[in-house]
C-alpha cells in the first residue's frame, strides 16, 4: 500500500475563521478560569496538534482499517502503532487540557479543545477513540469519585498510563438502560462484587497500556427496577493489590466485527464469571445514570465532532480529486478534440462539493457553538449565565450529536460518489470514512432517541427557558448579519424559521400537557431534522456575517469569504425552505406510520 | 457462520398485486407475441424462480461477500458455488425467456421477467450479475451481429455455455466515452486486431464457463474523434479456431477491490499486448455507441431493479428484526417492570420501516411500469403505440435507474439503523446490502449523468411527445384513483405536481433554446429528484387505487391493502410537497454552486 495523498483533515483557515471571526473565542479568555490563555497559546496548541494528526495519525489510518484488533487467548491485540500514537496524543496534553490545574490540567476552553480534537479524529478516529473514552471516564471519576477512587484510577487515566471505557449496554438492554441487569453485591472490604455481561464496549481491552478501567452501570442487589435502581462503578480489568496489578475477573467474551472504527475494538465483556470481580462505587447508590449522563453528554458532543471530522477528511479528499481528475467536458462545450476538464468544472460535481462544505463547516460551527456554551456553563462567574448556557448546551446537544451523523453520512456518500468507480473500491479511502460515519447515528443514543430527547425533554426544559435562550442567540446573530450587510432574505428566512419552530414547539408542548404524548412525540425525528436545519442555518448566517465583515475590512482571503457566502446561500436556498414542510408534518401529526400496524407491513 | 434467517427477498403478495392488480399484466397476453402466456404460466415461472432464489442463491450470498474472487497466475477464480448457481439460473430459462423462439426464447413479457429477476437479485446480486450481463451481450449480438457472430457467440451465450460483459470504460474515460482510446485495426481475415485497456469490467473473467465474450467499444484506426468514431466489437477471451478455443490475448491486469457485489469480479483488462487479440465488428463502423446504448438502456433498467431488490431484501430483514427484537417501551408507558416491547412498537421504528416500504414497493412499481412500456415498445402491433411506449420508456429510464439507487441507499441505511449496534457489525447482513447498493448510483451512468440525460434529452424528446405521454399516463391513473374512491387530496396533489413539472420543463426547454444551456441544466440533479418523487407518487396513487378496489371487492388481505394505503399516504404527506421546493431551485436557477469557483472551496 502506498502512502496516502496528504490531506489537510480540516481547513486551517476555516478553523481560524470559526474560532476567531465567527465565535470570537477570545471573549472566553476574560473569564478568570481561562485567563492564562490567549490567541497565541491557542495557536501553539493547534499547531502541534495538526502536525501530529497529519504526520502521525493520518498515515496509520488505513493500516488500522485493514488490520483490525485480534482476539487471542482471552486478550485483544490492537494495531502495534497504537502504543506510540497514544503516547503522542497524551504528550499533546489533550487528556487534561480542559481540566483544572489540581488534576494536571490547564483550563483550556472546550471550544479550543474541540477543534484540536477534530484534527485527531479526522486523522484517525479509532486512535482518538481511546483518548476520548479515557478523558470521559477520568472526568467522571474527577467529579463523582471518592478520594481513593480518584487517586487510584483517575490519576492514572489522566496521566495516560491506563485507558477508560463506558460500559452501559447489555445484550438485552441496548438503548433501554432501565433494563440493565448487571449486579453489584457489597463486599466487606468496601468494594463491590460485580457480575454480568456488557456488549459493544469500545476499547474494552487493548495491549498498549497495562490496564483498562470500565465505568460500569450495575444494579445493587435489592435495588428497585428501572433507571433509578442503577449505580455506577469503576471496574478495572486488573485491580491494584499492594504494588501489583492482579486480574480482576473481567474477561473478553468476544469481539464484534464492526464495519468501521476498525482500530478500536468493540467487545463483549463478562464480569465476575469466577465470582471475583471487584468494583468501586462512584457517586451515590441509585444515581448511576445521573452520573453517567455527564459522560454521555460529553460523549454526544464528541460523536458530533467525530461526524464533522469524518465528513471533513472525506470532503477534502473529494475536493482534491475533483480538482485533478480530468473527465468529460461541460455540456455546452462537447468538442472531443479538446482536453478533458477536471471534474470540478461540472456543475453537478460542484453541487456535491458545496453540499459537503455546507454540512462540514456548518456542522463544525454548530459544534463550536455548543462547546462555547459548555465553557460558559462551567466557567462563567455568575450563576445565571452558567444556568442559561447549561440549558442552551442541553438543547443543542441532541442536534449537535445527530446532524453531523446523519448529514455527515450523506456527505461521506457524496465524497465516494465524486470518486466514481474508484470511490467504490477499497483502494481509495472514501468508502472507509463512509463506513466509519455510520456508527455515529447509532452509538451514544440513536437518532431516534435524540429526537425524543430534544422534543420530549430539552426544548421544553425550564418552562421554555432553553428555547428562549436559543431564540436570543439567533436574534443576536440576525442583528449581527443585518449590520454586516448580509442578504436581508437570509436574515428574514432565519427569523421566519425560528418563529415557526417556536410556535410549533408550544403547540406540541400543549399537546403533551393535554396528555396526548404519542401525538406530541410522533414526529420527533422530523422535529429534530427541523431544528437541525434551523440551527445550521443560524451557524451559516453567523459565518456569512463574519465573511461580510472580513470582506469589508479588506482582510486577506477574499476567495475564502466568497466561498463562505456561496455555502450560506446554498443552505438558505436548499435547506431552510424544508422547515415549513417538516413543521407541517409535526403540526398535523401526520398519522401514516402511527396508524400502520405491524401486520400491515 | 450459521445459516441465515429465511428472508422472502420480495413479498409474494406484493408481486402478485403489482403484476395483476396494479399493472394488469394480462392485458399484454392479448398481444400476438405474448399469446402463449397466461396468469398460470407466469405463476409457474415465478414459483420456480422464487424457490431457487430462496433455497440456492440467498444461502450463498454471505459466503460470496466474505470470499471475493481471487486473481492468481493471470486468471480469476470465483466462488466455487457459482458453477452450480449459474447453471441453475440458466435452467430457469431466464437467459432467453424474453427473446423470440428463433433464438430459443418464449417471448415472455419483460414485465414478468423483471419481477422474476428481482428475486434472483435480492437473493444474490453478484450471481445474478453474470446472467444479466450475458443476457445483455447476447441480445446485442442478436440485434446487430452478423450471422457468423450470432452463430459463434450469441448462441453460446444464450445457452449459458459462455458469459458476456460490456467493456466500455477506460481509465482515462470513465463517464466520457468520447475519449475511448482502444484501437481496432482491420485484419485480412475480416476480423480486427484490438489493442487497448478497459477498466471496471464486471465479470471480465471467471472459471465456471470456458469462455467470456466482451462487447467492446474501440476506435477504428483513422476514425474521427469523439463518440462518432467509436465502433463495437465482440472480443472473446478465447477465440474459436477449428473445434478448439485458443487464448485471444485478452489478459487480466488486475482486480478492483470493490466494496460490494463481491461475488462478481471487476477487472482491468488488457487487449492485444502480444498483438494477437482479435475482435469481430458488431453493427456498422462508427455506430458502436448507438448499438451499445441498447445494452446500456437495458442495463439501466436492470440497475434500477437491482436497487429495488437490494433495498427489498434489507427491508424484509429489518421488518423481521423489528418484530422480534424487544427493546424499551413506548414513551408513554415507561414502567420498567413490564416486559420490553418489540421495537416495531416504537413510532420512529415504524417510520423507518414505512419509509423503506414506500421506497421498495414504489420503486418496484416504477420498474414494472417501465418494463411494461418496454413490452409495448417491442411488441405492440401498431407503430404509433410502439413509438409512444418507446418514448415513455426513454423518459422513465433515468428515473427508474436512479430512484432505487439513491433512495434505495437511504432505505438500506435505515435497515442497518433498525438493527442498532448489531447492524453495524458484519455478523448481520444489512451492512453488506448497504455496500452493494452504493454501486447503483455509479455504474451504467452516474446519478449526475442520469440527470443530464433526463433534462437535456429525454423529457424534451419529440418536441414534448414523451412528456405528453407521461402526462396521459398520470391522468389515467388519477381517473382510476378517483373512481376507486382514493383520497381526493392525493389525486389533486399528483395533478398539481405533474402540472408543476410540465410547466417547469417548458420553461427550462425555452431557456435551452435561447442558448442558456448552462442555466437550463444547472439543477438537473434536482430536476431528476423532482421527477422521481413525481413518478413514484404516480405509482403510489395507482397502488392506492388498486388497494381501494381490492377492499371494495372484499378481496382477501385487508391488512395488505391497508398497508398500501398507509404507504401511499406517507408518500403524499412527506415526499410530494418537496416537488414545489425542487421546482423553485430549477426555475430560479439558484446559482450558489454555479457561482462557486474552484479556488473558493
Amino acid at each position: 500500500m502506498s502512502a496516502p495523498r496528504p490531506n489537510p483533515l480540516l481547513s486551517d483557515r476555516d478553523v481560524d475563521f470559526q474560532l476567531h471571526e465567527v465565535q470570537a473565542v477570545s471573549r472566553l479568555f476574560s473569564l478568570p478560569d481561562f485567563a492564562d490563555h490567549s490567541r497565541d497559546t491557542v495557536s501553539l496548541l493547534l499547531e502541534s496538534t495538526r502536525r501530529f494528526a497529519r504526520a502521525e495519525l493520518y498515515p496509520t489510518y488505513r493500516a488500522m482499517d485493514e488490520a483490525p484488533p485480534v482476539f487471542e487467548h482471552g486478550r485483544v491485540r490492537v494495531h502495534p502503532a497504537l502504543r506510540a500514537l497514544y503516547a503522542g496524543m497524551v504528550d499533546l496534553g489533550l487528556l487534561t487540557a480542559t481540566r483544572p490545574p489540581e488534576v494536571g490540567g490547564q483550563h483550556l476552553p472546550l471550544t479550543v479543545h474541540a477543534v484540536a480534537s477534530a484534527y485527531l479524529m479526522a486523522g484517525n478516529l479509532s486512535a482518538y477513540g481511546y483518548l476520548g473514552l479515557t478523558l470521559g471516564a477520568a472526568h467522571l471519576l474527577e467529579v463523582f469519585g471518592s478520594p481513593w477512587v480518584r487517586d487510584t484510577f483517575m490519576t492514572r487515566l489522566y496521566r495516560g498510563e491506563w485507558t477508560g471505557t463506558m460500559a452501559l449496554t447489555e445484550p438485552q438492554a441496548g438503548s433501554s438502560l432501565a433494563d440493565v441487569k448487571t449486579r453489584a453485591t457489597p463486599a466487606p472490604d468496601g468494594s463491590w462484587r460485580i457480575q454480568g455481561s456488557k456488549i459493544f464496549i469500545s476499547g474494552g481491552d487493548q495491549d498498549f497500556t497495562e490496564n483498562v478501567v470500565h465505568l460500569t452501570l450495575a444494579r445493587i442487589e435489592g435495588a428497585e427496577g428501572g433507571t433509578r435502581g442503577i449505580s455506577l462503578f469503576a471496574v478495572p480489568s486488573r485491580r491494584p493489590e499492594g504494588d501489583a496489578l492482579v486480574p480482576n475477573d473481567v474477561s473478553v467474551a468476544g469481539v464484534i466485527h464492526k464495519i468501521g472504527w476498525r482500530g478500536l475494538p468493540s467487545l463483549v465483556l463478562n464480569y465476575g464469571e469466577a465470582g471475583d470481580c471487584r468494583g468501586w462505587l462512584v457517586g451515590q447508590p441509585g444515581r448511576g445514570l445521573a452520573c453517567m449522563f455527564q459522560m454521555m453528554n460529553e460523549a454526544r458532543i464528541m460523536v458530533g465532532l467525530n461526524g464533522v471530522a469524518t465528513a471533513s477528511v472525506a470532503y477534502h479528499e473529494a475536493l482534491a480529486y475533483a480538482r485533478e481528475r480530468p473527465q468529460g467536458r461541460p455540456a455546452w462545450a462537447k468538442d472531443a478534440s479538446r482536453p478533458q476538464s477536471p471534474i470540478i468544472e461540472h456543475a453537478d460535481v460542484r453541487r456535491m462539493l458545496l453540499r459537503q462544505k455546507a454540512i462540514v463547516e456548518g456542522g463544525l460551527s454548530l459544534l463550536l457553538s455548543a462547546s462555547y456554551q459548555a465553557d460558559l456553563a462551567g466557567h462563567a462567574p455568575d450563576a445565571a449565565t452558567r444556568e442559561r448556557a447549561s440549558r442552551l448546551l442541553d438543547l443543542l446537544t441532541p442536534i449537535a450529536k445527530t446532524f453531523p451523523a446523519e448529514k455527515g453520512f450523506e456527505s461521506n456518500a457524496l465524497a465516494l460518489q465524486i470518486h466514481g468507480g474508484y470511490g467504490y473500491s477499497s483502494e481509495y479511502s472514501p468508502e472507509s470514512w463512509l463506513r466509519d460515519q455510520k456508527l455515529n447515528s447509532i452509538h451514544e443514543g440513536t437518532t431516534g432517541i435524540q429526537g425524543l430527547d430534544l422534543l420530549g425533554r430539552k426544548v421544553i426544559a425550564g418552562e421554555g427557558a432553553a428555547l428562549r435562550a436559543f431564540q436570543e442567540e439567533v436574534d443576536a446573530t440576525v442583528e449581527r448579519a443585518r449590520a454586516a450587510g448580509v442578504e436581508a432574505a437570509w436574515c428574514d428566512a432565519l427569523r421566519g424559521a425560528l418563529d415557526e419552530a417556536a410556535t410549533l414547539t408550544m403547540e406540541l408542548a400543549a399537546r403533551g400537557l393535554a396528555g396526548e404524548v404519542e401525538a406530541m412525540l410522533r414526529h420527533s425525528a422530523d422535529f429534530l431534522e427541523l431544528f437541525s436545519v434551523l440551527a445550521v442555518a443560524w451557524r451559516w448566517l453567523d459565518q456569512a456575517a463574519a465573511a461580510r465583515e472580513g470582506l469589508k475590512r479588506g482582510a486577506d482571503g477574499q476567495d475564502f469569504y466568497e466561498g463562505k457566502l456561496a455555502a450560506a446561500q446554498y443552505w438558505f436556498a436548499v435547506e431552510v425552505p424544508r422547515v415549513a414542510l417538516l413543521a407541517k408534518l409535526c403540526r398535523t401529526a401526520e398519522d401514516s406510520y402511527a396508524r400502520m400496524r405491524p401486520e400491515w407491513f
